[in-house]
């Protein structure tokens, strides 16, 4: 397919609640304003269909949990067609008895599946006891671009967001966009400055990536306190060198609209041809754990 | 060799003449006034003993060149055992007849050559016509860190500072601080827009290193108009979240000098466990040009 020149983004910043059905109700109602507003492809946040569960390590929550297809997925499918976008969901994934996903998936503007992601990096830190819930994916590439009526594109879950790996390879298998669903906040107890740090690396690697690969990146968080959480909001797109174009609060609702200029891709990487230059042959030791 | 609990860090940014004596005298005066105000390493800049010859490709230039050992070597040799201090320089290397690099070299305490780096990435765009002079490095590996009485670091150059591998590769094998001699500057052409972009650009990358692998980042720039190239300055050390804790001006030659507590290594990893969880079974990919 023909990739499109100029792409309108939408990133839908919202809070949740416990229950699923108002979530789901709320991210669809956004997706219509956001289509009706022209956007071309609508990002939702991670898990947005509930509350950021792992927060603590609680059996009842694998009820959550959702096959695909599912409730979500069809809802997803029916939004995307409707509207006729480009439509990037999340969800808590079944895959089967005792195992269990964070997957993205993507619908293009017919409805159709035109793609899923199930969350590579997995991270187990107080109050993202994710590595209870979630096996990570096991697709082989484990990270690969999605081709759509947009182009290509790659979506890659939070976690993924701090490793360069991610975003290098989903950008050598063509994605010319890196989505990044993100459930991310501060704890309640943290100091100003601490707070600050962490946004402002949150937003340095990402924009990084954008940098090292020349291509748009757009990431998508909650908002809203959630237990021990203050979901930090901060939704943003960079351009392929890295600008942010676009940027939302850090504590409302809010739907993020940038414009991106794809031909920016290929002038940015002419300017800049830093895909040129790898050392693919001295790379080899990035599969080890550590070099001892 | 234990490593240094906190570490003084001096940064060298200065401007070059044509000639390279005067170049080399003033680089002596700085490492000495570094050394007496306290740091125990003192990392010059790209290519200080000249002029950036490389925006043109000039047959002459290669006189420019030095063996090592060689006149810069055995100075900064005798600083550094003079001083006692860790000097990191660069120069031009004559490695034999037709054969050139673009190398760091490392100088401990005692004056013993702790390592040398050959540039491994290699920029060729207009200015900085480095592929007509130097041969990329061919180490193997070819990113490696260098064992010194403060611990083990790295050096990378320049064009090495846009590539996530570089970084990752060096704090694999188990660099504490990443150490970047550079020489880039804004075309005097470009509009002010386009030059605080590419400056922005440059820093983010950079930071975004100390972020992924939890280490320091030290970034040593030169100053000054040449030809047609106002170089940046700007030269910093980010701590390993990415914090910047020191930064020069953009035109004026300065010692930068940056405290670098090196127990925030570990303190930062154990809360932002990136290394922990890297997908080593699904980076294969990375040792392609392009996945296609």
């Amino acid at each position: 397919m023909k990739a499109s020149a100029s792409v309108r983004v939408a990133l839908i910043q919202m809070s949740c609640s416990k229950d699923i059905q108002p979530n789901l109700d709320k991210a669809l109602q956004r997706i219509e304003e956001a289509a009706q507003k022209g956007a071309n492809v609508v990002c939702l946040q991670e898990l947005h269909c509930s509350h950021y569960f792992c927060q603590s390590e609680d059996d009842a929550c694998f009820e959550f949990a959702e096959t695909i297809p599912g409730p979500s997925t069809e809802a997803l499918s029916a939004a995307a067609k409707k509207h006729g976008i480009l439509l990037i969901g999340s969800l808590f994934e079944k895959r089967t008895d005792g195992l269990y996903h964070n997957t993205a998936v993507v619908f293009d503007k017919d409805g159709s599946l035109a793609g899923t992601y199930r969350k590579m990096h997995i991270p187990d830190d107080p109050c993202y006891y994710e590595k209870f819930y979630f096996t990570p994916g096991d697709a082989d590439p484990g990270f690969k671009a999605i081709t759509t009526s947009v182009g290509k594109i790659a979506v890659l879950v939070c976690w993924d967001q701090w490793y360069p790996e991610a975003a290098r390879l989903a950008a050598l298998s063509g994605a010319r966009m890196l989505f990044y669903p993100t459930a991310i906040g501060w704890h309640i107890a943290d100091a100003t400055d601490v707070k600050k740090g962490q946004t402002d690396a949150w937003e340095t690697i990402q924009r990084s990536h954008a940098i090292a690969n020349g291509c748009f990146v757009c990431s998508v968080n909650r908002v809203g306190r959630e237990g021990n959480l203050d979901f930090w909001g901060g939704s943003f797109v960079a351009d392929p060198f890295g600008k942010i174009i676009g940027k939302s609060s850090h504590n409302n609702e809010e739907i993020l609209y940038a414009d991106c200029d794809m031909t920016r891709i290929d002038w940015t990487r002419r300017h800049w041809p830093f895909l040129r230059d790898r050392r693919v042959d001295a790379y080899g030791n990035l599969t080890r754990r550590f070099i001892d």
